[in-house]
């Protein structure tokens, strides 16, 4: 239980584009080095990419509320529609922020989307649309190109309530404990305890965050010393982290 | 930059009392592993006890507002007391759930309290009263016993808006940025980044969690690998990761 954690980043991966073998790319750059109770937590953006999620603007025409939203919040009202598309909700939009439920159940600012021109010209980066799936489909190509399955994160940098500053979470899984229930049980003392559901799945993410360095173009990160929440089923993902609609406050 | 992130559980130390060499205990069981660039994640609860910071529930009179509150949320109201004395305002307070931002600026369930019987009989744990001094004085501690200066973080458990489970978060810290500010740079194709803010604290308290283990009596962790973050002098804390109330969205 109280081995070291290591996180290696994984370089060297070329630009990905829709189709691309991401799994493959990833088992060939971690040849000799992954393990089957690994997990790689891989970034959103390039899971993006491989999926052909990616909009261009100017092809938007905005409706009316996403013309409203937008003026309200000083932001491009094209920008404002895609946000709708991918979103079952609105939360909040004051202050020039739109936090959205999205489509896949994620609460986040501007449902995910990446406008920092990361995609060249007008095209923006959606989030994948459902990043479980994703993180499975990731975890069949690379057991297939290795032989090995490691568990597969989806990681994307979210805000959050009451603090200043983003860190991954994660937005999909397969084969990872993403939720360690302590709940009823006791410590070595006898005593119950009240840590009592652990996020091992976004500790992961963040973990890995440290070190991939925005710019260096590392698209994943493997994350050595979890093995006891490594399973051979994929299991519910990272959906089980997603807090029902009617239960919005945190313990 | 992209050098691998190692994180080490420091076994050993015994249980904590109040006034305690904590530091020096921490320096005791790393003596010839710690080096100057590892930030050290210490762990809320035994700082608290080394603080002192322990009440006793049966000494408490709960005041009218807390016997209200506490009726409504179905919460024992010495607890409930405690909490609002430990607090600057209730965020929210629904579903047996109170949210309330404490004293030193921290929005996070019960005032940080641990009632778990974590302190034996009816005493219940404190957070420290400036998380941000104690990271600095056990910051001096190490120093004074070692020579080095490793950056200290104070971690502790905290529920998220919108999502399952807790992660750690830094509530204190000295020696670390805590918030690597990525607004207005490029990344390696000229392109701005989106991820603007990353609250670097947060995620070595996330990584260092991976290890601990609920149960291991494991009081800290060596988190090795940041050493661009570290710094000799002890900075403004984590008092920057908290979000100023009157901007209470995300982004």
């Amino acid at each position: 239980m109280s081995a070291e954690l290591r996180a290696i980043p994984v370089t060297g991966v070329p630009e990905i584009f829709a189709g691309d073998q991401l799994g493959r790319l990833l088992a060939e750059r971690t040849t000799g080095q992954l393990q089957s109770g690994d997990v790689i937590v891989v970034s959103q953006k390039v899971v993006s990419k491989r999926e052909g999620r990616i909009a261009s603007l100017g092809s938007i025409t905005p409706g009316e509320e996403a013309a409203r939203l937008a003026a309200e919040l000083g932001k491009d009202p094209r920008l404002v529609e895609l946000i709708l598309r991918e979103s079952a909700a609105v939360i909040r939009a004051e202050h020039g922020i739109l936090i959205v439920r999205t489509n896949s159940g994620l609460v986040c600012a501007n449902a995910g989307i990446d406008s920092s021109n990361a995609a060249g010209g007008d095209a923006v980066v959606l989030l994948p649309i459902d990043p479980d799936e994703s993180a499975r489909r990731l975890r069949a190509e690379l057991h297939e190109a290795s032989g090995l399955s490691p568990a597969v994160v989806v990681a994307d940098s979210f805000g959050r309530a009451w603090r200043i500053g983003q860190v991954e979470v994660a937005i999909g899984c397969a084969g990872l404990i993403a939720l360690d229930d302590w709940r009823g049980r006791v410590d070595r003392d006898g005593r119950e305890l009240t840590a009592t559901q652990i996020a091992i799945a976004d500790e992961a993410a963040a973990a890995a965050d440290l070190v991939r360095g925005k710019d260096e173009g590392v698209p994943a990160v493997v994350v050595r010393g979890l093995e006891r929440y490594v399973t051979a089923a994929n299991g519910p993902g990272a959906a089980v982290l997603r807090r029902a609609e009617a239960d919005d406050l945190f313990g």
